[in-house]
């Protein structure tokens, strides 16, 4: 069975939008797996797999990291249901994942990132800190009070993504990566926070209701 | 034969990107039209449209506007070559073209804008000034002056675009109405501006080299 090296932060609670990602492709393709929980200092635990990052997944001897490489890895492994069903859908969800990571995440980090402080295992609190004020510049606490200042450019990218939504079931019409990846990022907004998503998008709010209970997540 | 409203400036030079995105399906469709001529002051001869906002075509006793309805119009038309040759294609290229618009046209609005207003119709001038101060809230000259201000922000933008082609010939691996759309940017970009767009993104330039000698544009 597949075993899923997974972030971990206290009381068991997962938290990686990237690990996500590639839970979601599992559970879209039906495919069992374990997880094995790792915590931001459990990193030498990963030395296996030629880097330090999760998610990670081991299939019997196959290794593979990024969570982009792991969805292409599946996508081989058990080819039905599709996350790239039809020519150029592959290319076109490589470019929504890059927006998801450069927009959508650059987004909802300014005001998640205390909260996530607040969830990471004991261990992992003085890394947690040091790493993210250096590349935020600031203190967790005074993002943490900037919190309704950095809200209007996520509310902005939750409306962009409600117009490309509109009248659509999914992303792309069908069911893609693209919802798998997206899907990911919002399990770890609402795992740590309690920033309100959807309130004013309702299509997107339909969406996650209906990408909830089709993966079971 | 096609009668395309395409918006034109002093000496002809036609500059809009959203007119371009249609000249560039036309091309590669390989559709014969004409273009009318329209500057920012002529918008009462778009009237018969139904709104003001160039591009709009007329074919026969149909008229179209809005350069993506024009898109759906054209490929309907005219089906091969397709510019959504696949299953889910044209969703993800809604999704592109909204990217393009908000993001690629946001980072470089305020450096060309200025140019812009040098290539306008002299009968636009007063037009073009007052309603685009309006929308930055300050002087075209002021934003003149803060070009190497704005400059990071298009080298960023341009930078995702070239991881995303990287290793690709179009950025959905296939040609699809998403590099279209991306063209007219460019041609509008270069149509009034010596901004250098491409000096540290090959794979970019080459995609350029490549869409220009495809189109004949």
């Amino acid at each position: 069975m597949i075993e899923l090296y997974d972030l971990v932060g206290a009381s068991d609670v997962r938290f990686s939008p990237f690990c996500w990602r590639t839970k979601a492709v599992l559970a879209y393709k039906d495919i069992p797996y374990t997880t094995v929980p790792i915590r931001f200092s459990d990193k030498d635990k990963l030395a296996f797999s030629g880097q330090d990052r999760v998610p990670v997944i081991k299939d019997g001897d196959k290794v593979v990291s990024d969570s982009w490489a792991i969805a292409k890895y599946l996508e081989d492994k058990q080819r039905e249901p599709r996350i790239f069903p039809g020519l150029g859908l592959q290319e076109a969800c490589r470019f929504f994942n890059l927006y998801v990571d450069r927009t959508v995440h650059g987004a909802c980090f300014p005001l998640v990132v205390s909260d996530i402080f607040a969830k990471v295992d004991p261990a992992d609190r003085d890394y947690f800190r040091t790493s993210r004020e250096e590349r935020l510049g600031t203190t967790l606490e005074a993002m943490a009070a900037k919190r309704a200042e950095h809200r209007p450019k996520l509310q902005a990218g939750l409306a962009d993504l409600e117009a490309t939504l509109a009248g659509q079931d999914y992303f792309f019409g069908v069911l893609t990566y693209t919802d798998l990846c997206l899907f990911g990022t919002f399990k770890w907004v609402t795992a740590v926070s309690d920033e309100p998503l959807f309130s004013s998008t309702p299509a997107l709010r339909a969406w996650w209701g209906r990408m909830r209970e089709r993966l079971g997540l």
